[in-house]
């Protein structure tokens, strides 16, 4: 990132007719946002655009999930039709909708709005071993890739992660431990919804595919592993435990980091997605904004790791994009002050800062 | 509210195409929207329009902010000229502003935009005495009624608190350690940013004021005042600590409430405002939704006192309605999934809860 424009940026804010600090969080998005495009103010980050990328998990077989597999594919009809939350909310904030079929077990019919880059029909089952090859996982990386950058020459000015994918909140939690080193109990949600039973086989799944994937878990009270213990092993790690669209969505991320253009994470699947693109390539992290954080515990951990602040915080877990949706205009919001707010100079407002300090 | 469109709000909800409650906080505002409207699915809640009521206060002779007062006026010319921050959130929410003058300690020229409904030249200081005489608190209280109606009247579905004034947050933690029997130092806070001397001034004036006004502070930890204590007690309580900006916006708020348009609540203003508005009528806060919870200690001790949940939460402390309007797409968000989203039958997608239980 800009660090003139982000050390710009926050000296633009301090001049703004509003107290020091007084927009809190929105304060630091608008900096960052600087930093991305190295540019103060940054632009607007509109139009947005929302990928959704979709696959399948063999770890389904496990039963980690209550629901039956074919729920993606039918998911992927309903966002096509324009039924899901995502689109509601894409609808709600502008934004427009991409849905990418990277891995999805069975084959879609072509519909405007789908792009095909299916990689495989599903991952092998990451519990028995690795869920991707590596031509697999870079294959699914290169897709991400691609299509955040047809995206960005379409003219979006801002990126929007989602996902869709029956049971992909498990191998976003195995992401999670081996990239941060924390145990699965601590990593693992309920997801969409499982009861006790199924969350204690989805643990118990997560920890047997981080063993027999050979990928270590230390202690979580231990330092974490260095970000550069090198990118073989991040892809390795990538295609042991990860899915076709935590691939895809890594590559979206990378994508968007060197375009310069701002890429706002939804849950808990972007946020194991971020950390294999930071494991890539340590500066991703500059040009992502974490959209929401969601219910599942493993997404609080990765946040914490990446260093990243949400902006939404309702309990949300339903994954496709919604959190990140719910963000943008908030993001939208942070850089309009940057463009638009008069300076206490320009209006005429007394400074509380350039008069004597005694009340 | 309509508890029966409440009702069906809340099994329309389970019908969606989504896991059951994986929208979060936003479910809850959907259904406190049916119920407002008394409608399943609720009215969008659009177009928006924002209040700004401006107000000076007595209470800033006693230095409890570095701020001049005459920033009130300044700030009320800055909207006008759209140059605050509100102005930028508002045209990023697509909602209207108007400004209210119900107190500034200026005369101020006519302007677009710009509602004169000059109650009083400011407060009188409250730790001296009562900032406002019944008849002023009421004709304030008036105010913000007909302002509100005449939104309402000219199209607005959805009502959104804004205040400016110099010195408001002290007349506010006032307002909540009347209403919820805390002690100051646990309500008051650093406002526009005071410093540790200041702060301890703010406190003890609040509690001379609390004093001299005759406002018993019973302990927090005691069972809180009956709500219904009475409408006399309310509006003498309002008149002896709040501001006419405050006033006004209890009023605003009940005739939301009466008109069954909800009303997004901004800050530490808005919150001891629709303490008020509970006082004098416990039903209205059936209508209110929590746009932001700021930085203010006290904000979130009225926050507590009304049983809402706030939308965001990003340390604003800013007011002028700004976190209420960052919380206005998400409001809009949550009633466009109410009427745009398809169910599990009509997308043709399988709910897990209609299939056996075992995975």
């Amino acid at each position: 990132a800009d660090t003139e424009a982000m050390d710009l940026a926050r000296a633009h804010q301090d001049r703004l007719t509003k107290p020091r600090g007084a927009l809190g969080a929105l304060e630091d998005v608008a900096v960052r946002l600087a930093g991305v495009a190295g540019a103060c103010p940054p632009p607007l980050p509109a139009p947005a655009a929302l990928a959704i990328f979709a696959g399948d998990h063999g770890v389904h077989a496990q039963g980690v999930t209550p629901w039956p597999q074919e729920v993606t594919t039918q998911m992927v009809a309903n966002f096509l039709a324009g039924g899901a939350v995502a689109n509601a909310f894409a609808a709600q904030a502008g934004a427009s909708v991409t849905v990418v079929d990277v891995g999805v077990a069975a084959d879609l019919p072509e519909a405007p709005g789908l792009v095909s880059r299916k990689v495989a029909y599903g991952t092998a089952d990451l519990s028995q071993g690795p869920a991707m090859t590596s031509d697999q996982a870079v294959a699914a990386l290169e897709a991400g890739i691609a299509v955040a950058v047809d995206l960005i020459d379409a003219g979006a000015a801002c990126l929007i992660t989602g996902d869709m994918g029956i049971a992909n909140t498990t191998a976003s939690a195995a992401l999670i431990c081996a990239f941060t080193g924390h145990d699965p109990a601590l990593a693992t949600g309920r997801g969409t919804g499982v009861d006790d039973t199924t969350l204690e086989l989805k643990i118990a799944v997560i920890r047997r595919a981080l063993e027999i994937n050979g990928l270590s878990t230390p202690p979580a009270s231990a330092a974490p592993p260095a970000v550069s213990e090198g990118v073989s092993e991040a892809l390795r790690t990538l295609a042991a435990v990860g899915g076709l669209e935590h691939a895809a969505l890594a590559g979206f991320i990378l994508a968007s980091a060197a375009a310069r253009v701002p890429v706002i994470l939804d849950g808990v699947i972007a946020g194991s997605s971020a950390l294999v693109a930071v494991a890539l390539s340590p500066h991703a992290i500059d040009y992502c904004v974490a959209g929401h954080r969601s219910a599942e515990p493993g997404h609080g951990v990765a946040l914490d790791h990446l260093g990243l602040r949400a902006l939404v915080d309702l309990d949300l877990r339903l994954g496709e994009g919604t959190g990140a949706l719910l963000a943008y205009p908030l993001v939208g919001s942070a850089v309009r002050v940057m463009h638009e707010v008069a300076t206490f100079d320009s209006a005429g407002v007394t400074d509380k800062d350039t008069r004597p300090t005694s009340p």
